[in-house]
């Protein structure tokens, strides 16, 4: 094991000429300042919102591999189109990995740095896929005794993700939810916690096997987006748990409107009056993904009280401020062995990353499909 | 002129049968409760808002007149399709008429009641195409001296609606604003209130004559959405203004999108740092209007930070609360020989407005055309 004054970083470039370069380099780690620790990174997850700045734009199937076994690179084509996208980051070598989790081996000069010496933190803050890793304190969560840094891995993206949608929830005045491409890890930790905390979850899936998985672990609403009875299931759901906002991680197609037209049709199931504005109940869907990336498409048969708008983790964490931030990132850290436990199916060096079998696998963001870097891993 | 004990008012009903039947019918006016003044209607506009009830889905190319000439019936067939959205007003007959002025004859026993003897005011609260209307207090706006019936007939939904969209402009933290369909008489009066509350407005048009129309009234930043150059323009107008929320007419189609688009290109002409989210800024579009009844088309080349929604006046006044909607519509008031001044093309009487000729010409919702009805004309 190094001293950890340099170490391993995984880097992704895309040239201006159309070519993707994954590679390591070894990187000194930067001397910690008083509010900081330099903590060794012991795992950290690919999330799917890792693999848009690891991967880009860039045609996968062009993919190929060259360097050494030790110091490995993988090229691929970046498609002319895709390049347009990617022109705030051309020719930057940019560290990847949002979370994770590890060991602070040496820490800054002040009282907070320094009662973090020795323990096991998640973090946040980004160039997770490194050896050694200098973070601020506040970018650091304590883990309980016996919660191990594998564990603590995926601690903000996904918990703090599905925490923030039933959050906004509340905020918003709304009791229940519907989500989609519910079957993901985010979606079945989202059931765990609305299982938890007594909030109805209407889940929407796209096959038979989804929906099993999630009744497997105690779903009580779950409709299939490609069943013939779709609409009527959907609103059923609606009318019976009463759900008036949708976080939706499809993004494209006729699902956002379909959601806002089958919620207006179980509000008007109870609704005594004739309005031809509809009813005055509001109706939200927000979108946090784009597994469809054609437009949305909204036929507006929801009347006029209703949104469709952009969600995403950061901004919200910004709106609620730092003292409620706290109280859901304590609430992850007490339950990352129950709520927000994660399941990996493959745990993975630096250089086993990039193993042109691996990426493959993970590269698809498959439902169930999950990889978890140990950087040091039989360093 | 009758004693106001009854009188005329105009009636629309939707028969399950496919029938639309537009008529005059002689009902009793409502004895005045304490709180409540019963006003001779004078002035009566009618707006967009009120053809969807007056007219509601049917195909006017079928309309027919019969009755007698001062008691006027028009009839005409709702097509099968459009018959599924009246669901929930068949075959009952609808009053009609949103917003008017006229003179109170009549008062209840509070003070605030006969505080309104003789005095003319404008009213809301929807049955105004009649004759006699008994109003409660609060939905009266004495008027200043010297501002007639007719001037004051025009006084909500205009004039709210367009000072509802400044002022939700300023309440969500936006500097300047768009708009679409901005040559309509609501068009031009949200011009009147920006240039003298030193608000920079975009105004989108569909034609050059609108552009000119509104650039004669003083408008600044009009840009056409049909001239090659459209999304370019649009991007120079709303980098220059600052513009981050807009209200839309038109609805369907990718108008709503466009716009998102081009706020988001305007705010990166300024940014510095890569985000693959797109920019932080929060950019809204607010849909009041369904000019397009075509699907709403959203691309998402706008960023993570957006949102599209439904906009009405009334939800918007509840939100206010009534002591800051009550500014409001004093301003109104003091302001409707300037700011919230309306033309109209044509006063005509109750059995005028069952001619077909003028059902022809009101129902097309020109830009520029504008019918008032004088419900006492000749009476």
């Amino acid at each position: 094991m190094s001293d950890g004054k340099s170490g391993l970083q995984l880097r992704s470039l895309i040239k201006s000429s159309g070519e993707l370069e994954i590679s390591l380099q070894n990187v000194p780690t930067p001397e910690p300042g008083p509010d900081e620790v330099v903590v060794r990174v012991e795992a950290t997850p690919i999330n799917p919102s890792d693999l848009g700045l690891l991967t880009g734009a860039a045609d996968l199937a062009t993919a190929k591999a060259s360097g050494t076994r030790d110091n490995p690179v993988i090229t691929a084509k970046v498609p002319e189109a895709g390049l347009k996208a990617m022109a705030g980051r051309l020719d930057q070598s940019m560290p990847v990995g949002n979370e994770g989790a590890g060991v602070v081996i040496k820490a800054g000069s002040s009282d907070k740095a320094k009662a973090l010496m020795g323990k096991t933190v998640s973090m946040i803050g980004g160039a997770m896929y490194a050896q050694y890793r200098t973070v601020r304190v506040n970018e650091c969560q304590p883990l309980p005794a016996g919660t191990t840094a594998a564990e603590g891995a995926s601690w903000f993206v996904n918990p703090l993700t599905s925490l923030g949608m039933t959050e906004t929830m509340r905020r918003e005045g709304h009791k229940a939810l519907v989500h989609t491409a519910a079957a993901s890890n985010l979606g079945q930790m989202l059931n765990k916690i609305c299982i938890k905390d007594g909030i109805p979850l209407v889940n929407i899936v796209r096959n038979k096997e989804q929906a099993d998985l999630l009744r497997k672990i105690g779903a009580k609403y779950v409709v299939d987006s490609t069943s013939p009875t779709f609409m009527d299931d959907l609103t059923n759901a609606l009318a019976e748990t009463g759900a008036t906002i949708a976080f939706d991680a499809i993004g494209g197609g006729k699902l956002a409107g379909q959601i806002l037209t089958a919620m207006e049709a179980a509000i008007n199931k109870t609704a005594k009056v004739y309005s031809r504005y509809g009813s005055n109940v509001h109706k939200q869907v927000y979108i946090y993904g784009s597994l469809d990336s054609r437009p949305v498409e909204l036929n507006r048969a929801f009347g006029m009280s209703w949104g469709v708008g952009g969600w995403l983790l950061t901004p919200f964490l910004m709106k609620i401020g730092q003292a409620d931030g706290q109280k859901l990132r304590e609430r992850v850290a007490n339950e990352l062995k129950t709520t927000f436990a994660s399941h990996y199916t493959k745990v993975v060096s630096l250089q086993e990353a990039l193993d042109l079998a691996n990426l493959g696998v993970y590269a698809k963001r498959a439902t169930g499909e999950k990889f978890l870097i140990n950087p040091n891993k039989g360093a």
